[in-house]
């Protein structure tokens, strides 16, 4: 007989995976413990790919019903949990998918697309990436999307968002917004990570941070350990409280270089504004697969956390978050 | 026996047209004595829709070889002119079409694309238009178009496009850029008109101003007469020179009201920015229909124009212009 540990027993859910979907891959997010999680089906990908994209996971969901099940609605977190199923949330990196249509939102709404980030890395008919020259903010069509987001409850993300434009969001979205997957500039500054006052900013206006475990984005690099991991999101709580805070891994297993080539270039076939070379990240000791989720919490409790910060971090405050901001 | 005027032996072009073509509209192009014209093929198109107005051009093209022939080089305006047909120069009024693929612009130049605007009004992944809230300037992508515009040999067309991104794009280009069709702030205030340092900064670097004949944009309105017209002329004459400045009517002629309205509209469906409700604009008196064409001549002789600088008006300095843009 097992005895069921506190992993067992909690809402688990990671604000961010772009792994190389398989069944392995799911199997191990099931195994791994996981809820629910917030998928990535669009990075540079333009309206009809991504539709294209969106008929796979279609094909998955058939495909692999002993394992996932589509999320829409947060009862939908509750449904998979019941059913011993991983949640899957589709979620975008960027808008490159919506053209020059806003309308668009709702349609994929509809097709179960429940968070987009508005841009990814450069600049698009939105606002500005973090790694664009010059970020020029939001543009008047970036408004609108936001309103229409807001409108049909789309969660924004602003990850890889350029910090003006990130301003503007913040300030423009009558619904709280969030870095579903970021570190923090006070731990190394690097363009990507957010400073303490910009994790303020999305905190202060309801909004929610991920805490991702990337090493590229860390001070220890490829020496990177689940519990270096747990010091991260303590540091993030230290700035924003344990409230606003929760998963947002980055997970990309079983990417081969190639896809990060195509990551990094702009649009996917442009400049590269990413400094340095493509190459596949070694990922955490401890939470190098998916299957290790449970390691994060063990580290969680050795760095003797209490229970219910612990269960807020894995998954409760995710799931309060995407409640309110997808209503009923 | 009639006696040849100076208007039947000048090159004559224009640098803006967005007619709703016909043959109808062909034929007073050819009556009017046009040499040759950059005809507007898309404005909020996507790639797709372009390709398909191209396929639209090609069809006339063998339907009115009577009338008109396509235009590639300087070379083939002169051809034009030998056989007496109004040479067409396929022209852009946005870089929508290019989605986001830069590679896309030479493939436009081989389908006879030679004049690119930027952006039309809003802001695209190039840059800002002219009625866009805040102007962003350039973005890296539109940097990467301008170079393959230059590489290939596509003008660079400012018209619409607004003022921080026209800064960053006269500053970018190694080639000469133009305002096909504008009108001077000096005349009238208005967003889409270009203030005096606008005008001088293109022609200090080469450039080139097309003057538009379109009352919106001038202090006379709905009574703009063919002489007010040469008055604008003169305007932009005593701002750049005489050897900077040629014709970019900006005819619309036989577009109704929901053509208006759609070129109004963010993105052809989105936002309205431009402020004041859609009209078919009156056209000036003596200039309203394309047959029109030897009216403006002789305005500007009884305004005693020397016959030098009516020539290069009229169209040679367009087509030195063209010449030196487009290469061999």
């Amino acid at each position: 007989m097992t005895t069921r540990t506190l992993h067992d027993d909690a809402v688990v859910i990671d604000g961010l995976i772009i792994s190389r979907w398989s069944r392995e891959v799911f199997q191990e997010m099931h195994d791994g413990g996981l809820t629910a999680a917030n998928c990535t089906c669009s990075v540079w990908e333009g309206f009809r790919d991504t539709m294209v994209n969106i008929t796979q996971w279609q094909r998955w969901f058939r495909d692999h019903g002993d394992l996932i099940t589509q999320v829409h609605t947060a009862e939908d977190i509750a449904r998979a949990r019941r059913e011993g199923k991983v949640g899957i949330i589709l979620g975008w990196q960027n808008t490159s998918a919506l053209e020059d249509r806003v309308e668009f939102v709702e349609l994929f709404k509809r097709l179960g697309v429940g968070v987009m980030q508005l841009t990814y890395n450069t600049q698009n008919l939105v606002g500005s990436g973090c790694w664009e020259s010059h970020d020029a903010g939001l543009s008047d069509f970036g408004r609108d999307v936001i309103d229409e987001m807001n409108r049909v409850g789309v969660l924004v993300d602003l990850s890889h968002v350029g910090a003006a434009t990130s301003r503007d969001a913040v300030e423009h979205s009558v619904r709280p917004v969030s870095y579903t997957h970021c570190c923090p500039t006070g731990l190394k500054d690097y363009p990507r990570n957010k400073t303490d006052e910009e994790l303020r900013r999305i905190a202060d206006k309801g909004g929610f941070v991920g805490v991702a475990t990337y090493p590229p984005f860390l001070p220890w690099g490829d020496g990177t350990t689940v519990d270096h991991c747990v010091e991260v999101f303590e540091y993030v709580i230290n700035v924003v409280g344990e409230d606003a805070v929760g998963i947002g891994t980055d997970f990309t297993q079983d990417q081969d270089v190639a896809f990060f080539e195509w990551l990094r270039a702009d649009k996917g076939h442009g400049r590269v504004l990413v400094p340095g070379k493509a190459r596949v990240p070694k990922l955490p000791a401890g939470l190098d697969r998916m299957r290790d989720f449970p390691n994060l919490t063990a580290a969680m409790e050795r760095r003797g956390w209490s229970e219910p910060r612990i269960r807020k971090v894995l998954g409760e405050n995710w799931l309060r978050m995407l409640r309110e901001v997808w209503g009923a």
